[in-house]
């Protein structure tokens, strides 16, 4: 019986790629805060991602299931009340989790209302937060158009900055993420040309520092003397692509990595791939000068991520944290930038769908595994059961769906291990569905990827795609429409088939009391089933029928 | 425009096949009063049941939608809180839905103490009781063992009962479900030899008359002057197998029909279809003696309800309710009672899974399709879209799996429909799982019915089944086995395939949303994705960003 861990803190940070980080082999770039977790820890390099969107792939990260199984498949999709999250898991267990940034969750309003629970109440704060209790709650997305706002919450990171004294009316639009141009004029950062420029705002006052403040305040809280999770989300490095200085100057073209594209990838590509390398965003992100003018951009908003997280673990050494807790640091998904002729996510190549995992478990049965690489496949609803397991509880597995990584983290190949992993996308709710003329039910991908294969069935009667790993690491030739590999698509689709006749809703009956069923006892409740006469049944059940004298009925 | 129904009649009978009734075709069951139903309605003469028993078939029902997208997959299992009935769809458009007699649900404790739904409020009530408003509630198995009570409800009907005088403790058992033998001792109808026997019941008190009573006063309540559903949910003919004066004398052996078994199908049985076949049930129902004794009694039992159904009817048409009220009369499934060499129900041959279903419509509109039969495929969730529709309300169809009927009630053929029913079967609870040595997931069987297949897929690596429906309508030959059939089943694994791949669990945002959005909007909240400068931008969005001036920010 491993020792149990007594505090967990769950780092995510928003469209970090997985190969942006010096531990796993970026030339130009170097994260010796993030490196140092990896050799105290545990690195994945073969983790991915549940969806390459936001809000679903984070509900999957939140409830430990697929997205076909919690059904929130798009951002701002609500998360449909009755879904449990890993707050009610770990609240069982006498451990809180908390919130300290981003989840994009949207509370299932029209489900309370049904149910009669109120946001005001506890126990709907945490219904509404995604099974979290809130220290601070900021998405990060504070954009403003012309419509007003995108998120219309209140901003805590908004009221900040205006506390310091930043004059504007939305000094994340204005300061956090801007510059200024040679006339003195705001300089959005939503425009990439800008991403140049330094964010208009103190260093220290810029989102990421200022949540790693949040996260500290929230370590030295009267709540953290309690055991804890705590969800520590960045926005950053997410767009917009711009950060203060001394980041934006740290990194120009010379320390851009080649862009991962192939021309023959724009050779008869998939419809659902063409569609998607034709729209504005893929576009854009197939000219140079978008790729030299916000990659460095990128690398400088990861860079500052690197050095608050070496201010934060420099408090959790001294205050003895690094002892009992467990850190996790991971990424909702990944971002393109020009890689395959793309921008942003969606689409499952590995800048996309494929995210970085590390995970420092601090009891001494992990010693033998520190500073190791696993390239086992690894999914983000893994991390549910793993935490279950490492506060000793047990693990719910008729309601999640991942499996732990403990034996992984002490240094053990568990015997069974998953033969495929699997990621989701529905577009149904973007422009490439009504591009193609796609009903929502059939702007759905889904990716099956094993050690050797990468698989995308995509939902509406189109080909599937297919990539072989081992011969094309950079995924460039899509052999999903070549005869030849038939007899592989065919092996794919029996993953996917196997998947999807997976029961994931069958959430209310553990499988400890199905088996105990199976022993009966209802026959003890004096259900007798195909007994013909007392003679066939067991006596001992019989006591209720026999020789009992009956009066004749009042008729 | 169709016209509206005001109100709809949601009869329900437990256990009674599909082609016991005369309209139906039974050569010796006289049913009048339900063939008067059909010559005013539609009858279906290929509905099929999304469960092979009780319990999930009913929350199927209730809820419309398929057995794994709701998760209560066996008797009991608890239908988990925040799945929408029947019941929560109705309600939005001011019909309330009632329930006189059985639904089998089992209220999700665990659920509403996490969401702090108490029981004893009207929200906990519906969610206690599958979002039924209850008149009266009895699920009509008062069974008693050495263990105590099978369910420890209260039972109105036991209370009724007494009241009368009846003078055990459990006139459920000791007077409506057993006879009096040659000793004057009980003779419980749980021994199946007891079938030949009167039950010791005035007619009159015994259980389906009682309800019909019931359902009468509920027509007569003042909750009955608002729009309604009725569910009234009879428990017979479901076992025990016993039967009041008259009715346990009108039919004998003459009357039996021929089991429909072959000797062949116990050559090389499929290893599930053998451990049914093999169990104490399958044993005991092959036995010519139980089979003469027992289905005289379930005929009774039939006519008996058929004569409370002309009752009800009376009432319905003396009442000027035949004008405005839709009706429905259906079962849960079937029952073997011998065929296949099987008793009960749980597998998927004709006498389990189809069910009887006849719909009667009172609108002008349906005048066309009056004494129809309908052969369409047709599934348990049909029903909830129906209703919906036929109060005039839309469907959602984000959350109901099942297609309306009413093309079918007004005399049209819809342009596409369904190619295949589905039913499904979770057996992990019961010993057959155990017998076979299967872990819960395995334990679940699947069919896939076709104008002309049943394909039954069982998880857990057994070969499918397969029957020919044109050349061997009693599906006595299993070709799942035979190598020259691979092709068709390679067709019903696409089915399958095609099935277990529906969206089912993106409940919170209805298709109309999804398709709003991919107009975009986010653009006009101030998402500018893709934007390298403002020449890029819609001028329309810039507004917020053109020539403002900036102070700096103080560092």
């Amino acid at each position: 019986m491993a020792g149990v861990i007594r505090n967990i803190l769950f780092i995510m940070f928003d469209q970090l790629r997985f190969d942006y980080l010096s531990c796993a082999g970026h030339q130009h770039l170097h994260t010796p805060n993030i490196d140092a977790l990896a050799a105290r820890g545990v690195r994945f390099s073969r983790a991915y991602a549940q969806s390459t969107i936001c809000g679903a792939s984070r509900m999957s990260f939140y409830t430990g299931r697929y997205v076909s199984s919690h059904g929130a498949a798009w951002n701002n999709f609500p998360l449909k009340v009755g879904e449990m999250t890993l707050g009610d898991h770990l609240r069982k267990h006498a451990v809180r989790s908390w919130l300290v940034g981003k989840t994009h969750m949207k509370a299932d309003d029209e489900g309370m209302d049904r149910l009669g629970i109120s946001r005001e109440s506890i126990i709907g704060a945490r219904v509404s937060e995604c099974g979290f209790d809130v220290f601070v709650r900021d998405d990060g997305l504070w954009a403003e158009g012309v419509d007003g706002f995108y998120d219309t919450r209140r901003s805590p990171y908004n009221e900040y900055l205006k506390e310091k004294g930043y004059p504007s009316d939305n000094p994340w639009a204005d300061n956090a993420n801007a510059g200024v141009d040679s006339d003195g004029n705001i300089a959005s950062g939503w425009f990439m040309k800008n991403a140049r420029l330094a964010a208009n705002i103190a260093e220290e006052d810029s989102e990421t520092p200022w949540l790693t403040s949040r996260a500290i305040e929230f370590l030295e809280s009267a709540e953290a003397r309690q055991p804890w999770l705590c969800h520590l989300s960045y926005i950053k490095p997410h767009w917009p692509y711009i950060v203060p200085a001394p980041y934006n100057d740290m990194y120009d073209r010379r320390h851009i990595q080649p862009a991962i594209r192939n021309p023959g990838e724009r050779q008869h590509p998939h419809p659902v791939y063409e569609q998607f390398m034709s729209g504005a965003v893929g576009q854009s992100f197939q000219r140079d000068v978008v790729r030299e003018t916000v990659i460095p951009a990128y690398m400088g908003l990861i860079k500052q991520c690197d050095d608050q997280i070496g201010r934060l673990f420099a408090h959790l050494e001294n205050s003895g944290r690094m002892a009992d807790t467990m850190i996790v640091l991971t990424s909702d998904h990944g971002d393109y930038l020009g890689d395959h002729w793309l921008g942003e996510k969606e689409l499952f190549h590995d800048p996309s769908v494929r995210i970085p995992l590390i995970v420092y478990d601090p009891r001494r049965e992990a010693d033998a595994a520190r500073g190791s690489v696993c390239d086992a496949l690894v999914e983000s609803i893994d991390l549910a059961p793993t935490f279950l397991e490492a506060i000793g509880a047990p693990i719910p597995g008729h309601i999640l769906e991942g499996c732990s990584l403990t034996p992984f983290l002490h240094g053990h190949s568990p015997a069974t291990w998953r033969r495929f992993a699997v990621s989701e996308y529905d577009y149904a709710a973007t422009p490439v569905a009504a591009a193609l003329g796609l009903p929502p039910r059939d702007a759905r991908l889904f990716m099956i990827v094993t050690d050797r294969w990468k698989f995308v069935h995509a939902e509406g009667g189109f080909r599937p795609m297919l990539f072989d790993l081992r011969t094309d690491p950079y995924e460039f030739r899509d052999l999903g429409g070549q005869p030849q590999y038939a007899r592989i698509i065919d092996e794919m689709y029996k993953y996917l088939f196997e998947w999807a006749r997976r029961q994931s809703q069958r959430t209310t009956v553990a499988d400890e009391r199905v088996l105990a069923m199976r022993k009966g006892g209802s026959a003890r409740k004096g259900i007798l089933l195909g007994v013909y006469d007392e003679d066939e049944a067991d006596p001992q059940l019989l006591e209720k029928y026999r020789g009992k004298a009956m009066k004749p009925a009042s008729r």
